[in-house]
């Protein structure tokens, strides 16, 4: 029979379906291959296609925005927020509104146009998150930004309209909805029990054991217990920690080292699924040191999303993250 | 300049991106088109392959499952919930689940294949809101439900895995997030105001106009002010009643009249879209007689939803509700 599973952090409600049941090669899957392309705007050798670079690195003497590096941050060239001009905040009537200021930068994480997080080597992949780490501890500085959002699409089904591999970083006004309904359950969980919720989840699920699938001296990564999407994955630090930019060294490093080992087995057992990638830290002018803990969440893009679950904010899960964490922690690589 | 626009029921935060701006044309559109299928288990003829029917309609003394009616509804052959069953609440260390009860039901809207709401006629698509009316009315009876989700998947990139016309209806034990913080919010409108916040929004978007797409005796239509997507359309009574089985009758003959009327400009516009069609109506348990408003939703299935949007319930909207509602109000049907 089907369970209805509750999310300790958010309250939010899940379907694990045993009824609609699918194992890896149910799914209609769209792997994702990455082909050569001249024109890609992102590859070294094209950088007057894209803005100026922000950050880059990897640069040994050679002029800005010419070829030589590892990996450069610049400006969105379709920028969802605009990062110039004053926030003004406005009523209409009965509606709120105000102008879109922002940040909107991308971080190309290599040179060449086939790397992906899967294939890069382990201090690759650290780059990239200290890149983050360094973008976002600079923005934080302007205090019209209340949250930054780092996240990447992989593949045209998870949103991407590049395939050279990148991850975008989004500095907003405002404190979105998601990350509003996670810091307050967290702090819910705190007032009543003063622990932290993702503390507690860990130290279950290390015991448990049925939906851990990978640990290293620093992180665990699991299936969550109500996980929303088929073979959804979290990567949390050990060591209570609100910021994601705060996080000692040695955790970006090893960090990169499960990402791509979680990456590699999902490529195996999934055949390259598109996936979104996110990091999920505190709002940047919020006290929550205490109760909230940033971690890394996966998901790789198997099912449509349907009018029920837009409806309702109830996710059907056709797949148990036990059976998920299984096929993963099984995989050979 | 794109601009952040608040929702005034939940508070969720929209980009409407000007810089990203999206016309109709703009969209890679997966027009659908249904095509005879000699194996639909939802054809006239092929009722055997479908559980028995729990309402008919248009059927004059032939047998129960049996060719020879208008509309049919049959519990769903994969249902995500089951009706069998006490409802069973446990925790499990940390974590909260309880069994999966529900009912999931289909509504087959015509015995012909190729039949949508958009080309039955008007007394058929009444059909199939009383329809609706009439199984959440019997629903409502089982104590164990709390809300009963009407919606539509139209087309397979909006998660129908059947073309033959269909809605489907699933009562839930829990109240869902989604409607939680609508109801939620309108109380809290409600408390502050004594007035309900869709009445509100009723009278400022008739005095505004621009935002308006049709209008009749007993319903409006317009483009949301925080519209999440491109082309989203909300249909709201004029007259304040929480609960959408409790509408009177002529209000499901209006509201058969408009959808047709909505979805056939939706088809001239946007090249017969997929859609998900969404009934939100209060939950049955709780007296929100005073600050909820039922209504309907379509959501044309124009964009994919990505990381971000993921992440942070925040949603970026190409198209301005402006720009698609004077699209929608000019087409000639």
């Amino acid at each position: 029979m089907s369970e209805l599973r509750k999310d300790p952090v958010t309250g939010r409600w899940v379907i694990i379906s045993t009824e609609r049941r699918k194992r890896p090669t149910d799914f209609q899957l769209e792997s994702v291959h990455v082909a050569p392309d001249g024109t890609c705007p992102f590859c070294e050798g094209h950088e007057e296609m894209t803005p100026r670079e922000l950050l880059v690195y990897g640069r040994n003497g050679s002029s800005p925005n010419t070829p030589g590096w590892t990996l450069r941050v610049v400006p969105n060239q379709f920028p969802v927020l605009r990062v110039e001009g004053a926030l003004d905040r406005r009523g209409e009537g009965l509606f709120d509104k105000m102008n879109g200021i922002g940040a909107h930068e991308v971080i190309i994480e290599s040179p060449r146009h086939e790397d992906t997080l899967a294939s890069m080597d382990e201090r690759a992949v650290e780059q990239v998150l200290w890149a983050c780490r360094e973008r976002v501890q600079d923005l934080k500085r302007d205090r019209r930004f209340r949250y930054m959002i780092i996240f990447k699409n992989y593949g045209a089904a998870a949103g991407a309209s590049l395939d050279h591999s990148h991850t975008q970083l989004i500095a907003l006004p405002i404190v979105p909805r998601e990350v509003r309904d996670e810091v307050d359950g967290s702090r819910l969980h705190y007032e009543t029990k003063e622990r932290c919720v993702f503390c507690d989840i860990l130290r279950q699920e290390a015991t448990d054991g049925r939906r851990l699938i990978a640990e290293n001296a620093d992180l665990v990564a699991v299936a969550p217990y109500a996980a929303r999407f088929p073979f959804e994955t979290w990567i949390l630090p050990k060591r209570h920690q609100a910021l994601f930019e705060e996080a000692p060294r040695q955790e970006y490093a090893s960090l990169a080292r499960m990402l791509g080992d979680i990456l590699r087995r999902m490529n195996k057992a999934l055949l390259f699924p598109p996936y979104n990638l996110l990091i999920h830290s505190a709002p940047v002018v919020e006290p929550a040191g205490e109760y909230y803990h940033w971690h890394v969440e996966i998901i790789p893009k198997l099912t449509k999303v349907a009018g029920f679950e837009w409806a309702t904010g109830f996710y059907l899960n056709p797949t148990s993250p036990e059976e998920a964490a299984q096929v993963l922690r099984d995989i050979r690589i």
